[in-house]
């Protein structure tokens, strides 16, 4: 999906809604465990797609919660993917998963992202440098979602330590940036961070931000808006633990449609500010 | 697998040699390829493992590897794993993931890679910081190999600028050596870097040191044990390519051994100097 692609799904839908999908068999609701032995997670990620679908305009399943099952969750994965693909083509398919190695290793993994299941952008771990981050950049209308201020307490330990006046997070997205533009290249500035949202758009003012962090982990819808909302909006916030695990009954998929229509409109209010 | 059973294997063994199994279908031999369809990858990697086996302490499989080929790419890597547990127990195993997330994921990834795949050790990217990192240091006698100096040349990009006053990976690896200790936690510093390890221990004078780049990538294994050896040997030296593609021939597994051992008797006469 390209970015005029992209900016028109989230102004025709007023919404720039991310859904997380990060399924967790201790969370997972019991009746789901019981009715599909077989593939829970997945059965529990294709009612929580079609309940979220109309309200947002990206899912993002996070390797790590497919990765803990084993082959079985790999499964999962990928029969979740050709989901979103067959039924909502139309949405933005992030695969979290922080990936980068070193050229040739990269590449090997932005083939099978790409060109092997079809998502639109993956996450990009950046410390290893330029040619562990180009690799994501050569395919046509595919994008690297660079780490730049993660949500996380331990942000603080690399990403935020001064360096050249600034915080180093500021120095990663400013030379990133280069690398790319803003056609195949994002960077992940946490919700937890609002404000320094605003600093982050001193260096890229019109990349887009994908931003976790709303939620469980206590990021602000409004102080992301306030401090990244751009004029073709910019960001996709994600949430993830308050949409699919809103209720862990019967239930779920009900709730999960109320939380992400409830998060949609507060998301339609602020896009009248641009 | 503990710092002393460790140091036991490669002092009894005379050897400190980590085998790459980076499988790539464009490179294996044709009559593997043609003789075992359903799992090439599996077929090549035990006939290497066999092969390396007695002229090395540890096998380390890069997941891209196997990801690359999606589901069935998954199973290969973990039959390779379980190959290695069984035949090999006293090999040490490492997962090259180069896996980091916010806390609750990253353990979600330790207890994947240590409790249901049983790698003795997994490698961590430092940039998000000590929740990202230490849900690898839960685990008895396994250990997060955590990305200091990288061999590539994209180190240059962050790594290697200049942070109060010293290299930034000086930085991270003094910053994440504070979470851990010597019995948990080891750093990649890249062969291509040697004269940089005399720096390395000056931070981290005793722990493990996991090196890749000797090779194909160009450095030397001299170099590096001039300036990284220990009392206690102190390294795994990695080497990928340069064995498993030695061949490309019927004979490819008779290669992979001659190259092992050429490299395990230079180590042997290296580890006379400790």
């Amino acid at each position: 999906m390209n970015r005029s692609e992209l900016i028109n799904q989230i102004k025709t839908k007023k919404t720039f809604l991310c859904v997380g999908l990060d399924p967790d068999m201790n969370k997972i609701p019991k009746h789901i465990l019981d009715e599909n032995a077989e593939d829970p997670i997945y059965e529990f990620n294709i009612q929580i797609i079609d309940a979220a679908a109309p309200y947002c305009v990206a899912f993002k399943p996070n390797n790590a919660f497919y990765e803990a099952y084993g082959l079985s969750g790999i499964e999962s994965l990928e029969k979740t993917l050709k989901y979103i693909k067959k039924n909502y083509p139309d949405h933005f398919l992030i695969a979290d998963a922080k990936r980068g190695d070193i050229g040739n290793t990269s590449a090997m993994y932005a083939n099978a992202y790409f060109k092997r299941l079809g998502a639109d952008a993956i996450t990009v771990a950046p410390y290893m440098g330029s040619d562990s981050v180009m690799p994501f950049l050569q395919y046509e209308n595919k994008w690297a979602i660079v780490l730049g201020l993660t949500s996380n307490e331990g942000s603080a330990d690399f990403q935020q330590v001064t360096f050249k006046g600034k915080a180093f997070y500021h120095y990663v997205i400013e030379t990133c940036a280069k690398w790319g533009n803003q056609n195949n290249m994002m960077f992940v500035v946490g919700a937890t961070k609002a404000p320094m949202l605003a600093e982050v758009r001193t260096i890229v003012p019109d990349h887009f931000l994908l931003v976790p962090g709303v939620g469980v982990q206590g990021g602000s819808l409004e102080e992301v808006c306030k401090f990244g909302l751009t004029k073709d909006v910019g960001l996709l916030i994600n949430s993830s633990r308050s949409i699919i695990y809103a209720s862990g009954g019967t239930d779920f998929a009900e709730r999960a449609a109320v939380e992400t229509q409830k998060i949609a409109s507060q998301m339609k209010e602020l896009m009248k500010n641009i």
